[in-house]
């Protein structure tokens, strides 16, 4: 049986403006390698609603999950939660457990929870609250779609308890053979050796560091016995000595 | 006249499985905000040929300009340049031109320069080459498709050539205002100056830090007077020292 699959939306105009650079993606891409479950799209869309509506009912349709990052604080540009709603066609509101985790945040909830925070407690219509240990406002699952909060340390604290809720599949296992040589010098022999081991999925990353080429190979299957094959097979035919 | 648009799309597997962290999003991002072209969505897709393509069609037709990068080396999992063909509807084949950039790279081209080194050479019809100050395998524009290296160094400096050629835009300036207080604590009267202000945009990037929240408020406008004076309101209103 193959992998649960995976889709991510980076939701924010500041990593498109280059304020930001987004590292919501690189954690949960490297959180559900682990868990094998396949990361298969990333988008990075602006806060604009139809953007975003598109972009979750595209990708809730092709992948098994779909974990969004950003705009569900209390601020005028946080449109995500409204945005989920009118994907799903549901409603929005507040609504008591989530302003009952909310309130946890502040020492006297009746007159701190000003209407401006409540926004926070608006969760669409039959969706799950995702827990939030760091500043109490909840992220929530609307069926696949698992939405969650911008801030990296927010994001990841959310992330760590809703995983383990979700199916995991076979981990897949990988090995990286790094190469001071040139692609173009392994290319022919190592497209061979691709082609021999249908079973493992062969990439080439090169890079250029200080004046010098060089790649590292990355052998990835479920089965380890194969990875261990594959790199053997790559280490012999490239170092010789 | 609106800004010219864009968008980019990042190739590779290693983005998806964490392996890497994608860097050269954000070095567009940058430059193009520099330039008044709306970076408006980022799209990071696997090595897979029937992703890539759909990609670059969907987004060809919807932005001024698409970026990609990653997938136009010499090995069996650089497919980007077939993709941008298919995608197209027209043929690939080894340009002299692209030949001759190429061969540049090396001392003894006729001995060198192996059929699986030429791969890089293999241009699709109609597209014009891009310069690779760096490794010399060129890069190339299909219509308002920008196809570069994934490598962060070659990435940068084909950039680097591409960019003057293309047409700009206004200048979107910013500036913050960095806030050590909750979003919850400015969200309604920050909603109220946006409101006020339709011609600025005005975001707000929470941070948490060492148990510390905080946000920075990003004006943002072509028009300079116009940032400085929306700048100016929010330090009056919320730092009223």
């Amino acid at each position: 049986m193959s992998n649960p699959t995976a889709a991510m939306i980076v939701i924010g105009d500041e990593i498109l403006s280059g304020r930001t650079q987004d590292t919501n993606s690189n954690h949960l891409a490297q959180q559900l390698t682990l868990m094998g479950v396949d990361l298969e799209e990333i988008r990075v869309v602006s806060d604009d609603e139809a953007q975003i509506i598109d972009a979750v009912n595209t990708l809730r349709m092709k992948y098994t999950n779909v974990f969004t990052s950003g705009g569900i604080g209390p601020t005028h540009d946080d449109i995500t939660a409204d945005c989920i709603a009118k994907a799903f066609d549901v409603s929005i509101d507040v609504r008591a457990d989530a302003r009952a985790a909310l309130a946890k945040n502040y020492k006297s909830p009746d007159i701190e929870l000003t209407e401006t925070r409540l926004r926070m407690a608006r969760i669409p219509d039959g969706a799950d609250l995702i827990d939030n240990p760091v500043s109490k406002a909840p992220g929530f699952s609307m069926e696949n779609v698992h939405v969650m909060a911008g801030v990296p340390t927010i994001f990841r604290a959310m992330l760590a308890g809703l995983l383990p809720k979700l199916t995991s599949g076979k981990e897949v296992l990988s090995k990286t053979v790094s190469l001071k040589m040139k692609e173009g010098d392994i290319a022919k022999q190592l497209g061979v050796i691709a082609k021999n081991h249908p079973d493992t999925s062969i990439g080439s990353y090169p890079y250029y560091d200080n004046g010098a080429f060089g790649c590292n190979l990355v052998i990835r299957s479920p089965n380890a016995t194969r990875v261990s094959e594959v790199a053997a097979l790559i280490r012999k035919t490239f170092l010789k000595d």
